[in-house]
C-alpha cells in the first residue's frame, strides 16, 4: 500500500472544505488513503504574513466569497458561505487529533461532518457544545471528546502540529503533501490526480 | 457574433502567460475573441496591498516559482522561470494599445510574442530594445512602434487603463471577464469553460 496523502486543512478554510469533499474519492482511484492533519491558519499566517481572504483588500474579498460559492457550484458541491466567518476551530480540531488516536475510524467521518456543519448547516463549530452535537451525530461519545479535548496531551499535540506545518512552509489551506510534493489549494486537485497516475511531471 | 472575453493581464505575471497560452483556443471553441487588456500589475497592487507572489513570504514565494514551473508542465507550456523577475513591462504594454489600434491584426501575435520572449527565451522585456526585437520578429516596424510607445496620448491610454482595472476591483493577474462575470487566475479557466458552454452557474 503506498504512502497516504497528507491533508493539511483549518476547519475554517472554504477551498479546504470543497478539497475535502473530493479528496477521498480522489485517493482512491489511485490506492491512496487520505490523512487528515488540522491545524490552525491564524497561527501558520501569523508566522506567514497572511491573512484571511474575507478579510484582505476589499475587492479581493468580495470576490473571494463570490469564488466560494462558484466554485463549490461548478464542483457539484452545497456551500452555504457562513454567517460567522472566519472561526477558530480548536476544539474540534483537537478532537480530530483524539479520535484518530482513539477511535481512527470516526476521525474522517467526524472531519466531514464538522466541515458540513460549518459550510451547509451554518453551524458556529467554533462553539465546542456545537462540536459535541456533530460528534454525537456521527456516533461519537460527546462528554468524552469534550474532556479529551481539555487534556493537556492534546492540546500540546495541536500546538506541535502547527509548529510543523510553518516549519516546512505551509502557508495556506489546504496543503496537500503527496510522496514529499506540495500542492497548495483546492485549485491543484487536477495536478494532484495526473502526479498520483503518472508519477511526478 | 457574442461579445469577446476581456483578458486583464501584466507582462510579468508567469499565470498571465498560462492562460495567455490557452485563452484563445478555448475562446474560439466556444465562437469567442479575446480582447487582450495590458495593466501595470505594479499599480493595481499598489492600490490593492498586494505584492508579487515571489516577494511574499520565503516559503510561499519558493512555493510559487515551483508552482509555475509545475503548471507549466501541467499544461504543456513550456515555461523558464525569468533571471530578471518581475520586471515592468511599460514599452511593451503600450505598444500593444498602440497596435489595437492602428495595426489590430498584429496585436493578438505580438502580446505572445513578448509573453515567450519573457517566459521561454528570458529575454529582460523591460528594456524597450528588446520589445523592438520581438515587434520586428512579428512584422511591426519597430522603429515605428518605439516613437508610438512615447507618445502622450499612448501613455495617457496605459495610465487610464490601469485607473479602469482598479476602479472596477481588480486584485491580481489574470483578470478574465465574460459577459461581466470576473474570475481571477489561470485556475479559473475549467470554469470559465463551462460558463462558456452552458452559461452562468
Amino acid at each position: 500500500m503506498p504512502d497516504p496523502i497528507d491533508f493539511y486543512f483549518d476547519f475554517s478554510s472554504p477551498y479546504s472544505y470543497l478539497a475535502s469533499e473530493q479528496i477521498d474519492a480522489l485517493a482512491a482511484r489511485h490506492g491512496r488513503s487520505v490523512n487528515y492533519k488540522p491545524v490552525l491558519l491564524g497561527a501558520v499566517f501569523k508566522a506567514s504574513g497572511g491573512v484571511p481572504l474575507t478579510e484582505s483588500y476589499g475587492p479581493k474579498a468580495r470576490y473571494s466569497v463570490h469564488d466560494f460559492e462558484r466554485s463549490a457550484r461548478f464542483a457539484g458541491i452545497a456551500y452555504r458561505h457562513p454567517s460567522k466567518f472566519p472561526i477558530g476551530a480548536v476544539a474540534a480540531s483537537r478532537a480530530v487529533l483524539w479520535l484518530q488516536q482513539h477511535q481512527p475510524e470516526r476521525a474522517t467521518p467526524f472531519v466531514h461532518a464538522v466541515f458540513r456543519a460549518l459550510f451547509r448547516d451554518d453551524r458556529d463549530v467554533s462553539d465546542p457544545a456545537v462540536v459535541a452535537e456533530v460528534a454525537q451525530a456521527v456516533g461519537i461519545d460527546a462528554r468524552r471528546l469534550l474532556e479529551a479535548v481539555q487534556q493537556q496531551d492534546v492540546k500540546d499535540q495541536l500546538k506541535t502540529r502547527v509548529e510543523e506545518a510553518v516549519a516546512f512552509g505551509m502557508f495556506g489551506a489546504p496543503t496537500i503533501v503527496v510522496d514529499g510534493e506540495v500542492f497548495w489549494g483546492n485549485d491543484r486537485l487536477p495536478q494532484i490526480e495526473r502526479w498520483l497516475s503518472t508519477g511526478p511531471f
